[in-house]
C-alpha cells in the first residue's frame, strides 16, 4: 500500500516518513498490518535528505485540485493531511488561510472519497481551534469558539472529517495538536512560533524574542510525541471515536516561565538571559485566546500520549537535534 | 438602504419580506433605522403575490459565484440568507448539500465582504448542528457535534460567519432555528418535515404520516416566533455576541405524543385520527441526534423569543393558515 503525507517536506511530515519507513508496516482498512510500498510526499518543495526507494517526492500545489486529484491514486491507502498554512499567517492573509487550510482540505477530502476505497485519513488539527471564554479545564465536551481564521478553518476541516467519514468516504482522524515545543529548524510565522524558539535559540547562543507575558499559559507536546500520536491517530479503530472525529490530545500544561525556569535547570542562566521579553499585542491576543490545560479523558482511553516534564522535552531536543545530524 | 433575502420565496422568506415592508425600516450598520428602499428576493424560482414597488425579484442559482456577487450590489446594507438544502435531501445528496449549503455561504460571504461597508448579515443555522450524545438540557457552551450532513454544513457556515464578523468583513449572526411547527404549504424533504404535517394535514382532513415513535422529543418554534427571532437577531447590537455569532434559539419542549395531544384539544380526537404511525429508520435517526430541549440563557438574556405553548402554536396556525388568504 502507499501513504500520502501532505506537508511532506515540513519538520512533522519528514520524521513521520522516516517513523513509518522504519515500521515497515501500517494498518490496512480492514485492521491488518500492511506493508508500505511507498510514502509519497507531496509538498510545494522537495523532500530532502531521503535515500530509501519507498519515498516519492511530488511538488505540487495542494489548493489546485486536479493535482490532488492526481496524487491520491487507488494505491494510496493512507493519508496524513499536514499541509497548512500557520496560525500567525492565516490572520495575517485571510485568502491564502482559506485556500490552504480550507479548499485544499475539501480537494483532498473529495479526492480520496472517488478513490473509492475509504482511506484512512489522518487530519492534524489544533488547539487553536478553542478560544474566548473557556472553563480552566477544557473538557472533550466542550465548543470549539475559534479565536482566529486558522482555529476557524481547521475546525470546518474536522467537521468535514467527520462527515466524510459518517458517510463512509473516508476513514478519519481529526487530532487537536497542541502546540509542538521544542520544533527544530527555522522559525515559522505560527504565533506559537516563540514556545520553540525561547528555547532552541538560546540553546545555540543566539537571542529570541519572547513575545507574550511569563505568565501565559501554553498546551504543549514535544515532536516525539506529536509523532506518536499521530501514528497513533493512524493505527487506531476509527469505528472507536463515535460521534464526532476531531480529538483533543493529551500534552503538558504548562506556563511561559516554567518553561524558561525548566530551560535554566536544564542549561542554566546564562542561556536564559538570551531571552528578550517584548510582548507583541497580535501574537499575545491569539495565544492567550487558546487554552492553557485540558482533561483528555477521552484520547487517554484511547491511548495516545502526553509527555512527562518540559525538562525532559528540552533534554529530548538537545539529544535529537543538537547532537545529532537533522535529516 | 437594500436587504437581499436569499430563500426569499420560500415560506420564511417571503413572509419576512412581508413583516420589513410592514416594519419599513431596519437598523444600518450604526444601528440607527433607517428606511427600506428595496427588498431583494433571491431564489430559483419567483416570489409571488407581493405588489409593493420596493420588491424586486431576482431568480438565480445561488451556487453560481458571479449571479452571487451580482446580487449584491453596494446599496445591499443587510442580507438575510436563508437559501439552503433541507436536512433530509442534504443526506441523500451529499454533492448538492455542499454546493448549497456551503459553497453558496462562501460566495455570499465574499460578496459581503467585497461591498466594502460591514453589512449585517443573518443566517439561518438549526438546531441540527447538534447531535451525538448530549446532555439533558443543552447549554450555550455545548460543543456542536452534528450527525447529519445539513448540521455539518450548517455549523461549517456559523463558523464562516463569526470569523467573517471578527474579521469585520460583516457584521454576522447565526441563529440556531428550532424545528419551525406549524409550516405552511406542501410537505418538504426535511426530515422534520412531519413536525408540521401531522398537524396540517390532519387539520384540513388529510391523512399524514408520522415517522417517529409518539416519545420523541423535539425542539420547536412557530412560524411567528421564528419570524420575530430572525428579524431580532439582525435588529440587534452585534458586538454583544462576543465570541461566537451562533445563538441557540429559545423553542418550546415538547414530545410528538404531546403534540398530538395538544392537536386533540384544539381540534378534537377525528382530527388526530388521520395520523398514520409508520417509523421511518433514517428520518428517524436523524431527529433523534437532535436535541429535544435546551438553556438558552444567552438568547433569552439578548431578548429572543419562545412560544408559549403547542395549543398556541396550533391556534396561531389556524388563525394564520386556514382562516386567512395566503401570501
Amino acid at each position: 500500500m502507499d501513504i500520502l503525507i501532505t506537508g511532506g517536506a515540513g519538520f512533522l511530515g519528514a520524521r513521520l516518513a522516516q517513523q513509518l519507513l522504519a515500521r515497515g508496516t501500517v494498518s490496512d482498512a480492514s485492521g491488518q498490518q500492511q506493508p508500505i510500498d511507498h510514502i509519497i510526499l507531496f509538498d510545494r518543495v522537495a523532500a530532502v535528505g531521503f535515500t530509501d526507494p519507498r519515498i516519492v517526492i511530488k511538488i505540487g500545489d495542494v489548493t489546485d485540485e486536479a493535482t490532488i486529484q492526481a496524487v491520491v491514486t487507488p494505491a494510496v491507502q493512507s493519508i496524513f493531511h499536514l499541509a497548512a498554512v500557520v496560525s500567525g499567517e492565516a490572520e495575517s492573509d485571510f485568502d491564502l488561510g482559506m485556500r490552504i487550510n480550507l479548499d485544499a482540505t475539501r480537494y483532498l477530502l473529495e479526492a480520496a472519497r472517488k478513490a473509492g476505497h475509504c482511506p484512512r485519513f489522518v487530519f492534524s488539527s489544533s488547539v487553536a481551534v478553542f478560544g474566548g471564554e473557556l472553563p480552566q479545564q477544557v473538557l472533550d465536551t466542550n465548543a470549539v469558539t475559534p479565536q482566529g481564521s486558522y482555529g476557524i478553518q481547521k475546525a470546518i476541516g474536522e467537521m468535514l472529517v467527520t462527515d466524510y467519514s459518517r458517510k463512509g468516504f473516508i476513514d478519519g482522524r481529526a487530532v487537536r495538536v497542541p502546540t509542538v515545543s521544542v520544533r527544530p529548524g527555522l522559525p515559522n510565522k505560527a504565533a506559537s512560533g516563540f514556545a520553540s524558539g525561547i528555547i532552541r535559540e538560546p540553546l545555540q547562543g543566539i537571542p529570541a524574542v519572547c513575545p507574550v507575558a511569563p505568565a501565559t499559559r501554553m498546551w504543549l507536546c514535544s515532536p516525539r510525541t506529536a509523532l506518536f500520536n499521530l501514528m497513533h491517530a493512524h493505527e487506531i479503530d476509527g469505528t472507536r471515536l463515535g460521534a464526532s472525529r476531531a480529538i483533543n490530545l493529551p500534552g503538558l500544561a504548562t506556563s511561559v516561565e516554567e518553561m524558561v525556569a525548566a530551560l535554566a535547570r536544564v542549561a542554566g542562566d546564562e542561556v536564559v538571559q538570551r531571552i528578550q521579553w517584548q510582548e507583541d499585542p497580535a501574537v499575545s491576543r491569539l495565544i492567550k485566546s487558546w487554552p492553557g490545560d485540558f482533561l483528555t479523558a477521552r484520547a487517554d482511553a484511547l491511548g495516545f500520549r502526553h509527555d512527562a516534564s518540559f525538562d525532559d522535552i528540552i533534554r529530548a531536543h538537545i539529544a535529537d537535534e543538537l547532537t545529532a545530524p537533522a535529516v
